[in-house]
């Protein structure tokens, strides 16, 4: 036998990343009403983290102009789910302590041409702009998550070095950032990329283990098989979106987020324990898809509710 | 570095069975012309292998009734490319011979509710079936592949025991089938599964890594993770649909077959050669698919035929 499993983690933390990254790359606008009902759907699953919005400019992102009173509306959720929330500088930081956040994630990428075309600024500017954040958060003692982007490949780039992920990784931590989440932004990754980097960060970098989520999309059919890679190389922090939240806005059916109910599917298939129902997160991906415009991309969603189910063939 | 890919196989055989098993499951009937090209199509792909069709009764599969036409209109392909054709018995095996084949699978499963459900005969009376069909194949020097269904799961039965799989792969093997193709039919299995059915079947049944194939669905979104298992395990033949051909008929989106797009968008980004042209099996599904009543479920075909490229999020 060439492949042993067991050295699998028992237990992988699956990060619920659906109403911030999902929403924000839906076409819908969603009702304030709706995305707080959908949060408190997933919350019944059991999930330990949810992102849950995003104190960004409400002109870039209108989607996400509510995030003050999407709080208001989960105040009486149980302390021990954490939730998050993204913010991109100084003013989105104290918007998301007056709104009560005792964990928030900053976002950079691995390259410059992403961030500039995204953020308006070079990777070592966003870094720099973090600074005064991460300090605050320091003083406040809130927990900070950072998501590099573009770690797998970069859609005006192409191809990106490990070792630009390596110097921003180091950047965070020691910056203070608590956990990096590794995003496939493009959805490019194959599972030997996966290795790659994930060898030059724990090995060369010496990163902690558990220092490290991964963040894979679905965009050409391979997140899966890099959560596997992933898995085997020790990673037990996964990012996911019920449904599939956030699929490519330009091609129907299209893929963007790996659909949490396929991660669980495989997770606990294995074996792993994640201590979320997937029954539940099918309902909360069942509420929200009445408001989208498309159905869900999570196969294991359509195929679990399908009239008849897909059995044979 | 806990993962080792670098014993990975260097080179992987695709069987294309989109023309079969994929439009054989598709509600669109494909007039026998469109068949022929969507064929000649992949086969400029460079497959080495295409099941191209099933001599099957008319009144039970009406999608195939043309299997001798098909062939008629592919007479002229290389004769290194192989085709090949499902025959269910002798009769079937005997219009196949007339047809020109050199070709031919077989088709049982793991579980007896399953074949006295799609059959009607239990898996001992359908290998007692395929006596004279293997006996004549050898006699004509014809190759015979061997689909063993429901090896990770039967929609009847549920789970499979592993042992019925290697009893019914060794009897299969025993009657002179070339190689096995390992069905996980409705889309079931996740990479622990593959690694217990391999391990039983290669080190305790002593079959060799040459003799197996594994034929996944992408019902849940398991199947790269799964091929990613059975590559580690060292199996170096996977079966494939082109665009995802045979994808659930109930469910709008729903996958069946594993696309050949993802297939091969994996393999390559993994430095695996298969002599198949990515960009050609593109083509292909583009071409069937303006006969089909839904988009083609593959997440790469998706991704790179969208009007605007799905790049960012």
């Amino acid at each position: 036998m060439k492949l042993d499993l067991s050295t699998l983690p028992r237990q992988v933390r699956v990060v619920e990343v659906g109403p911030r990254d999902g929403l924000q790359n839906e076409k819908v606008r969603v009702p304030t009403e709706q995305k707080i009902h959908f949060i408190r759907l997933l919350a019944e699953a059991g999930y330990s983290e949810i992102e849950v919005t995003s104190f960004v400019s409400p002109r870039a992102i209108p989607q996400l102009s509510d995030a003050s009173e999407v709080m208001t509306g989960l105040r009486d959720l149980p302390a021990a789910l954490r939730l998050t929330a993204l913010v991109p500088n100084l003013k989105g930081m104290e918007r998301a302590l007056a709104a009560g956040l005792r964990s928030v994630a900053v976002f950079t990428a691995a390259s410059d041409s992403f961030t500039r075309h995204n953020i308006n600024a070079t990777v070592a500017e966003s870094l720099a702009q973090f600074r005064p954040v991460l300090a605050l958060a320091q003083r406040e003692g809130v927990r900070v998550r950072g998501y590099i982007s573009t770690v797998f490949g970069c859609p005006y780039e192409g191809r990106v070095d490990p070792r630009r992920v390596l110097a921003v990784a180091l950047e965070l931590l020691e910056m203070g950032v608590a956990e990096l989440s590794l995003g496939d932004t493009i959805g490019v990754a194959t599972p030997n990329q996966v290795v790659e980097v994930l060898d030059l960060l724990l090995n060369e970098g010496g990163i902690p283990l558990e220092r490290l989520a991964v963040h894979f999309h679905d965009t050409r059919g391979t997140a899966l098989a890099n959560v596997l890679a992933a898995l085997q190389m020790g990673v037990s922090c996964v990012d996911s979106s019920a449904g599939g939240l956030g699929g490519c806005p330009y091609a129907p059916g299209a893929s963007g987020n790996l659909a949490t109910e396929d991660l669980l599917y495989l997770l606990h298939g294995m074996g792993i324990e994640t201590g979320v129902s997937l029954e539940q997160v099918v309902r909360a991906t069942r509420f929200i898809a009445t408001v989208l415009d498309h159905p869900p991309t999570s196969k294991y969603y359509l195929a679990a509710t399908a009239q008849t189910p897909c059995s044979e063939s």
